[in-house]
């Protein structure tokens, strides 16, 4: 952009697009999960990532309360973090032949998938609690949580079972 | 790819072809580093980003030697994940237009950068012990570490200043 149109002049500006861009990634994280979960085959992986479907539809709801609270319309900006994501995800599971061994590719993609949006909640909380607004920090907080919680239990059914499947 | 060209079969197979994608991912980010220092005002946040392109510079060496006791000549893969990361960090450093503010937004945007790199190497640690290799396991831990390193010191300097000065 030129010089005379940059759009970001304030922290609350620069929340505000933080905002429209997660607003975009958790809609196309909740069109793709449903993908991985018909190509996961354990059954725990298969339960972990439909119940991760449902805290994301969720989390959309979530940020819908927060452009509210901004007296703001939901309004979704691309995010080529989350599109770069998500295609690297359907490469690799394209890419793999064995079922076990997919499994952990698809424990991979999506905790690559958890870990951008834990930075980015955490980069709202942050922000939204340096402006004031402790209302939107503790919605977003909640989220937050909740992709720490399921990046664990990925962690969880990766070591227990699904890594363990893969090598036999 | 179809049926018959699946080119990943086991995880070993797996492991490399993630270890193919970090040597791409962390060339680009040593490309991409001097020019978010180049843009930060903050001289604790660009010392902090300085500090973190000479640790890039050896995780690329580091993958150099796991391939190498891999038995195999280091080999870069396109990485979408990587690529949108680092597309997003530079759409948004073009759109703000207050100093203060784009060194929130630097931040954000490298932190974003390591939370994909902690996914990943979190990732090749357990594979590498999964398949036995404790000697690779070693190697990634400790770029692992300085991941995580990397991502507590800019949460520190954006709470302890910069988030501060761009509300101000």
């Amino acid at each position: 952009m030129g010089l005379f149109s940059k759009s970001i002049q304030t922290l609350d500006d620069l929340f505000v697009h933080t905002l429209q861009d997660m607003y975009y990634a958790e809609q196309q994280i909740a069109k793709s999960l449903p993908k991985m979960i018909d190509k996961a085959t354990d059954p725990q992986l298969k339960q972990a990532l439909q119940s991760h479907l449902g805290e994301t539809q969720n989390h959309v709801k979530r940020l819908e309360q927060v452009f509210k609270l901004h007296d703001l319309k939901p309004k979704a900006v691309n995010c080529p973090a989350i599109d770069g994501i998500i295609d690297e995800a359907q490469d690799i599971a394209g890419d793999v032949g064995d079922k076990e061994v997919l499994d952990a590719a698809i424990i991979a993609a999506a905790q690559a998938v958890e870990h951008y949006e834990i930075s980015r909640y955490g980069t709202l909380v942050a922000w939204s609690r340096q402006l004031g607004r402790e209302d939107c920090a503790s919605i977003l907080q909640k989220t937050l949580d909740e992709e720490k919680a399921a990046d664990r239990k990925l962690t969880a059914v990766a070591e227990s079972k699904v890594n363990l499947k893969a090598v036999s």
